[in-house]
């Protein structure tokens, strides 16, 4: 095994006996009392520092995922947290392995349809409605549901995009790809005859694609935000706890059609 | 199985058709554009709004805790992604399950040392000197590790520790626990005649007590900052990876005693 | 940093271009067709190919292990399945994460409290009805539960248990700790006049006893045998859901108290 | 809500106060003392009781995913355990997180790729020569990796997968997926003047076609017996660590280059 040895190397931190850098400023002194949680995410994971317009814009994109109600997600952290009290981080973890293609993967696949309808270095005369009918078409002969599109519950309107748009708006930041996806929305309610709301993850594919970050990174926000919500649940378990219960009336039913007397 | 069914209840979040609110908030007209992150995460696990001292300090110490380099934990994560490039969320959950108590649950012990010294409602004229006399010596007796005290690399100061109980201090939230902390540091010093810097999870143990955070609530914040944190480094090993390097490195050595030829 | 690194080996398994060996014996030639899974598993864990009477006894506490029903952890990993379907690995980590101290654990601490009153080199005529009063009194004095005593559901009898000690003993191995297990049974049914069967966790603990194995390896094997299990209850979600009706019925239930209408 | 209730049902195991069935057997009268382990997996998965070769068959596939050496699957699980030790649960979790499609995605890969191009109804004179060809032209064509083809160390042969196609055959399961396996490997090395030999996770595939296992079930294969290797992993680990050595050596190379000294 005369292996060449390639590089490791991490360009995101390092420190000293006396000094500890993130993404090349001080944490002691540049970043501690001058950033705000959601600009040091801001800043841990695209390596800059956001402009008070990204920061007010990114910060609401982020909470809107934080919190959820009683998701498949929360519920598993839950119950792993019956079984693990004395591991926390572990019922976190548990809840976040489910954020998938299912729930959080409507974020990333917006923005990536966007971005493959619309390039970020497509002309400035772009016909977005032409875009829009074509996207809508394509989906509709592939049968493939648009990503961003519709909502079980919150209809005609998912309240949470007019505000996120109009953060966005206010901010400058309300793009060719706020734009476009909605006049896909309006294509898309006309083509199948349905209420068909942009829905909170296509919002927030939109505005992403309008900071220009990369697809995959998406997801990524969903994950971090989740990751609070989750700890609030699990404080709320600990003082106020469901998954025994749950456990103990779903395998009460689940069984009840096999099990003697 | 004539079980009676307790109720199931959760007070963090609800929805309407047209409404979502959380911790009491309407989500789009009271929460989005009006909270930064750091303050909506004080509000899921707090359920409170925090002032804008208590924003300031939360902010501060959260941040501490997102990026610490390479460590196990973003190990985990990275070697995680190589292998399963397709679940983000996967390679974040296993990171997070790494955060016990080696690293982590340090903080968490300062936090309950600290309470148990000084519970809450300890009168006003408590020795401080005298506990922290009393607190060192029992942990000697015990041949404990007191928590929240040394550092490997960080000597004799950790830098993130004076700045912390700065950002208190401007903020009126450096009370008694901060002032016992730096105590006990005095008195474990002079006891051991070794450096014993109070590092960051010992500063950030003192100042969740100001707050009257509850123990166990302190792991959560490192929880749910490390997810961040971790994200970043995922983003950054889908970039330049170093996972696959590091698996044929340790395998090539790990096993040459015993491989033939 | 002149660190010097410290040597990193690993003495399980090694391959070449045309060998691979497992715990010093050739996969291809030596352990397929020759082991069944358990003595497999035997051999990875203990680095020791089973007698025939260890294999059977070990294959049944690692099979009563697998299956136990419609528990939290099972819960857990459906939840999680149904949001991350494409990450079946996932759904099982999920489900693993809360095999903790409160269900599997208790396996870990019966193992732990024989070995801690009866040591394995104990001598020959060590009075077993003295150590089990003592026992049952120390845990009565601390008002601690006795790990692996008591069943919610099975009673008087645990139906496990009397299988598992006769197979232990057919096969030579239910020597002292099964019979000190017995003994606290029956002290700690007279002290609290409770039916207080022993548990398969019971059983077992002590089982592992009769083999050597230390205690934390005994979680071990509740979490292997598990990780069957989980992959069973994920098969048959994917064919026959429940998570996303436990999901949609507990988030009605859960909220119903303070959402409006 | 008026939500209508849909059942919630498992058919997998039930108890009651005196019984414990497992997949309609009871589990101690029908299946400890009587089972081995690979036997209950393959009931709990299949539903049904393994003849005796498809016994023999099923134990050596799994047996030869129990234990791949120090992969990254075993870093993560070992990183893991060092920052959390009382959690070995969570160690073995982070370990799976990574079973993903680089690694174990081949296998289940290869069984998607065999039952695509012969489907379980293809008619009995199906030309397997003609099928490879094909199957080989238009994986080239769409410049596609052939899933279960080629090794890294591996070279000309895996030495598994004679092995395990020679237990196959002795127990009268080497039919039509083995031979077209076969046909694909020669197809592949003629067309790229490459070596390609059947990995294990190919031989694996194609043996799985041969028990009709459905695509999916496959990677769940993979994931039990990873499980098992893990738990190995991690008690090795809790005797002679590597885990807190690399992180060290990597931490200090990966900063190097921009850390002051």
């Amino acid at each position: 095994m005369s292996r060449e040895p390639r590089p490791i190397r991490s360009d995101i931190a390092w420190s000293t006996r006396d000094r500890i850098e993130v993404r090349g400023k001080s944490l002691p002194d540049e970043i501690l009392g001058h950033f705000n949680l959601g600009d040091l995410a801001y800043l841990q994971l695209t390596g800059k520092t956001p402009t008070e317009a990204e920061s007010r814009v990114f910060n609401a994109i982020v909470i809107t995922l934080v919190e959820h109600g009683i998701t498949p997600s929360a519920l598993a952290a839950r119950l792993t947290y019956a079984g693990a009290p004395e591991s926390l981080q572990a019922a976190v973890a548990a809840g976040l392995c489910g954020l998938g293609t299912v729930f959080v993967g409507s974020m990333e696949g917006a923005a990536k349809m966007l971005y493959e309808v619309l390039p970020t270095d497509a002309p400035a005369d772009a016909d977005l409605d032409a875009i829009a009918k074509q996207t809508v078409a394509d989906y509709r002969a592939r049968k493939q549901i648009i990503p961003g599109l519709g909502h079980p519950l919150h209809k005609p309107v998912d309240p949470r995009t007019p505000r996120l748009f109009a953060i966005a708006e206010d901010n400058g930041m309300a793009g060719r790809y706020v734009e476009l996806m909605g006049r896909i929305q309006v294509e898309a309610e006309a083509a199948s005859g349905k209420q068909l709301p942009i829905n909170a993850t296509g919002a927030i594919g939109a505005i992403c694609c309008e900071f220009g970050f990369p697809g995959h990174i998406v997801r990524g926000f969903g994950v971090m935000a989740r990751a609070i919500g989750l700890v609030g649940h699990i404080l709320e378990e600990s003082e106020n706890p469901m998954g025994v219960e749950i456990w103990q009336r779903i395998e009460d039913e689940a069984t009840a059609h096999i099990r003697p007397e």
